[in-house]
C-alpha cells in the first residue's frame, strides 16, 4: 500500500532527516499535524526555507546566523580579551547560559582526519586571524572531553601559545550535584588530580 | 541574545509543534539541519506544504488519503463484505499488516461528548450510509481496548445490531510473547474470561 499512498509516504521519509527521527515517529508526527496541526506544519514549513536559505556563518567566530557579523560578536559588552573555543552553536549557549562574558570561536566540529575534517574545515586560519588581531588575552578551550575534543584542544593550544597568549582548559570534575557513588572513575580521577585548596 | 538571533529562534519553536519535540530537541533539529542537511530541510517544508494542502479524507472511510476514494477502499481484491471500524490511520496501517484483508472504516477520533466530539464528528452518518449499501455482512470494532475505544465500539455496535448485521471485538488477551507476571490483572481477567479449547 505504501507506495500508492504518495503524499503520506513522502512526509513520512521526509520527516526522517531529522535526528533522533525514526519511522515510527516520523508516521506519528505525520498524522499528529494532518490531523491536527495543519497551520502549525505549514508554519513550521516556512521557518525551514527561511532559515535553511538565510541562515549563514559569522564572519568573526563561525556562529550561525542571518548576520554578517553575529549578534555575540557585535554585543559591545562582551569582553573582548578573552576567547572561548566551542565545538558547536548549542555549546555558544550552553556557555551563554553558565554566565560566561567573553568572545566565542565556534569550531563547527572537532579535528577528524578520518572524516576529512582538518584545522581548514575548522576555520582555524579564521581563528588564527583572530588571535593576531592582539585583542585576546585568553583562549578557553570549551571543546568537549572526548578524546576527539581533547585532541582539537590540544592542536590549538599549540597555535596560541605560539603567540604568547595564555590558554586554559575547562576545569574536569565530578558534575554540580554528582554522587560519587555514580561518576565513572576516570572522571573521578581527573577529580582527585584537579583538586584545589577549600576555601 | 534568543530574540535577535530571529531566524534560528522562530525555527526552533516551529519545530515544537510535532508532538514529542521540547525545546531541547527542537534546537537540536535545528542545529543538526543547518549545519548537516539542509537539503533534507528544504525538502522537509517542500514536503509538508504538498501534504497539508493536498492531503484530505477518503469519501468512503475517512482514510487520509489525497485522492477522492482512498487506496484501500479501491483496491479489488479486499473483501468488500467485511468492515473494520478504527480510530486513527496509524491503526488502519497496523491492523493491514496484521494480516487484515476486508474494508475500512476511520473514525478520526472516538466519542468524547466534553471535548465536543459525538457521533457527527465520528462519520457516524457515513458509516450508516455503507452499513445500508448491503455488502457489509461482519462489523469487526477494532477501537482501541481503552475506556474511550470501548464506549464508541458499544455505540456503534448498537448501530450495527440495528441493520442485523454481525458484529465482533478484537480480542483482549495476554499480547503474544509476554509474560504472565509482567500483566497487569485486568487484562489477565480478560485473557481468563476470553479463554478458548485448545487446539
Amino acid at each position: 500500500m505504501n507506495q500508492s499512498n504518495n503524499l503520506i509516504e513522502d512526509l513520512v521519509d521526509a520527516l526522517r532527516c531529522m535526528p533522533g527521527i525514526g519511522k515510527k515517529s516520523a508516521r506519528r508526527i505525520a498524522y499528529h499535524l494532518l490531523e491536527r496541526d495543519r497551520e502549525g506544519a505549514r508554519h513550521l514549513a516556512g521557518r525551514l526555507t527561511a532559515a535553511m536559505d538565510q541562515i549563514g556563518h559569522c564572519q568573526q567566530c563561525r556562529m550561525l546566523t542571518e548576520k554578517t557579523i553575529c549578534d555575540f560578536c557585535s554585543q559591545e559588552r562582551r569582553d573582548p580579551t578573552l576567547l572561548c573555543v566551542v565545538e558547536t552553536p548549542a555549546d555558544v549557549y550552553a556557555m551563554n547560559e553558565a554566565g560566561y562574558k567573553g568572545r566565542f570561536f565556534v569550531l563547527m566540529g572537532h579535528l577528524s582526519p578520518l572524516d576529512g575534517i582538518g584545522p581548514e574545515e575548522l576555520g582555524l586560519d579564521q581563528l588564527a586571524t583572530l588571535l593576531d588581531s592582539g585583542e585576546v588575552e585568553e583562549v578557553i578551550l570549551a571543546t568537549n572531553l572526548t578524546v576527539e575534543g581533547e585532541t582539537t584542544a590540544h592542536f590549538i593550544s599549540e597555535m596560541v601559545r605560539a603567540r604568547d597568549i595564555r590558554t586554559t582548559r575547562i576545569a574536569y570534575g565530578v558534575p554540580y550535584g554528582g554522587e560519587l557513588e555514580y561518576i565513572d572513575s576516570s572522571t573521578l580521577t581527573h577529580a582527585l588530580n584537579g583538586r584545589r585548596d577549600f576555601t
